[in-house]
């Protein structure tokens, strides 16, 4: 059974994700419709690439995601629909997979016209719906667009290296549920560039010279309960898509505070990796 | 496979929809459930009756909507069952579904009297899930329930029209995830009342003199970018599902603020429109 | 079809849940998952618990239910899988699942041993999901881990009663969406220990000296509705799930207020039942 999933902006209280959803089962009877998030914030690109980003690899190949972040038609806000890594993505062309696209490189980008036949002002519904139901029926991508070879890049979603190799200067790209900040130093740049030399990371008043694994890495189970000072344990770590996160052991946002509120760190802010000479 | 949709007040921690949705595939093996929302306001009867109207229509005739909101039986609310425009409704006698019923004469109204065997304090998971899996198993409405011609009326969700047809006033009766702001005044009362006159449309501080059909009529396109004034622009609409809103173009309620916000527009408030003489 | 139910702390905006299903969806093609709840406060056992406890009886028996709180492995937080009153549970031995085996015995516990294969700092994505996919294939809980008989405890959530029985000592353990305050006195031990005997209930200020069953029974429907104080309206009553629960009648937190807001009563305070000697 084909999988279409939804990644929106659209929030969980209104009727949009449920009325795309009447749609695709009125095409559909035979689809499996997961939704990853309506909670992106509001015309926020960043925030929705990293979701997509770190979602779709764990679905079946050939599953087909609608992301519905700024997917109005204008002059300059075309749909496209991407075939990339064995799977379909349906977005407007404001920048949202250029994390992916980045990565690996599409198979296939088409810029969707089949507008002349829809007019619309919730072209989720009533276009990116369409164009879903075509790839879960086997339809290939020539049918709904044309070709096109470059699509739009999101600015501010990759790190800075200096020149001699000394610095990687990223930037916040997300902060989740735990207030745990994630910015865009991937392991994989990381090692790249440090090639196995001793660092420092500084993120605002924050400082870290070891990046673990795992969350409980920041913790002594060898010492008492009562002398481990788990409450508020700061650390750096790779998280589980690969991307360096500052965090605060068993953080809760609204109560005991996170890293995004402790640390002062919010979206853009820098957080930066000093090599060792 | 039939459908059984969701709309409830329930919130999306609590354990009530997770076991509504176990009850029902415990009577069901092969059922389809979709949420609409389960984040209306507590008890907010338009909210609610503003989202199943604009969300139904999108799903196959043939869909059974459970609205799960105020719904405890007693004297003043019985529970009721509706056949409209191919859709099923089960929902309490509170006024939910006269937006619906406004616009199109239900099939068949029952109240629902299957009580005497069901003694509960969660109306939703012990009665309307019984209910509903009675009509997707294709049973009728008459075996659950004794037909009635009326029911309740929700208040002010109607626009008042002045004598002299010179003036429509509106009240708003929903806010969206975006912080635009909806009015109960539809395009073809509008229309109907307009007949193609200029207008001035008045919201608290705000006015308008167009109404547009896309956010990004809001934009000129031909302008540089740095010249367009985008941020901030205001504009009035017909929104997908046909009600005058007032929005602002890409606005966020937790950063640039929304139509909401920026006009200080909420619940129940008056827009008016003014038509020319 | 199995159903695997996902009650977790991972919030509604991160790519987490959305992850886990499409894992889940890699590994079987037949298979429904159900949300249960993603919104549980962080690290938060004893809602968990609530939850938990409240939402798997309404599925059917065989039902296999993954719990994400609190579920990294480290060596004082080793992961599960039990088989109780015909469902399967997969978590952290954190004490999550101790108010389902203090009331009902497991049928079989065992700490699962999978993880030299697995790597991970997303347990439940990583760990959950393969035992979840075991299970729903039919394997024995006995092929993805060694048999245990204990299970950790949960601190305060059981209520404390007196010597003479007149008295009973209870906690709030949950506040719902309502705000309605829920605390860990059940039914069935309120009528044990009360043995009929008049009682009052104090709440911080506010006292009661009688449950109801349904909220509607706080309204006089006799009285003209001008007359009846609808509006505010506290009670007691049992709550669907058995348990004791102090509430307002129509309460909406975000505006009029809540039984929560209203007594100052937060989770761990304390409700007393004082019996009549």
């Amino acid at each position: 059974m084909p999988i279409i999933t939804l990644t929106t902006d659209f929030g969980e209280k209104d009727h949009f994700a449920g009325a795309v959803k009447g749609a695709i089962y009125t095409e559909l009877e035979n689809v499996r419709i997961v939704d990853i998030s309506h909670t992106i914030s509001p015309f926020h690109l960043t925030e929705a690439a990293y979701i997509i980003q770190n979602a779709y690899r764990s679905f079946p190949p050939g599953t087909i995601h609608i992301i519905g972040i700024d997917s109005e038609l204008n002059p300059e806000n075309k749909h496209i629909a991407v075939s990339l890594d064995g799977h379909y993505f349906i977005c407007a062309n404001n920048g949202i997979i250029s994390m992916l696209t980045n990565e690996i490189n599409p198979d296939k980008i088409v810029e969707i016209n089949i507008h002349d036949r829809i007019t619309s002002n919730f072209p989720v519904l009533d276009v990116f719906v369409k164009v879903a139901c075509h790839i879960a029926r086997g339809g290939t991508l020539d049918v709904i667009g044309k070709s096109i070879s470059e699509i739009k890049e999101l600015t501010g979603i990759k790190p800075v290296v200096n020149v001699d190799s000394s610095q990687i200067i990223g930037n916040v790209i997300y902060i989740d549920n735990y207030g745990n900040v994630i910015c865009n130093i991937t392991k994989s740049l990381f090692e790249e560039i440090g090639k196995g030399r001793d660092y420092k990371i500084t993120a605002r008043t924050a400082s870290f010279t070891k990046i673990h694994t795992h969350y409980s890495d920041a913790i002594n189970f060898e010492l008492p309960s009562d002398k481990r000072e788990e409450d508020g344990k700061k650390l750096a770590l790779w998280n589980s898509s690969g991307y360096l996160e500052i965090a605060i052991y068993k953080s809760n946002p609204s109560t005991v505070g996170s890293a995004s509120t402790l640390f002062g760190l919010g979206f853009r802010d820098t957080i930066t990796v000093n090599f060792e000479k």
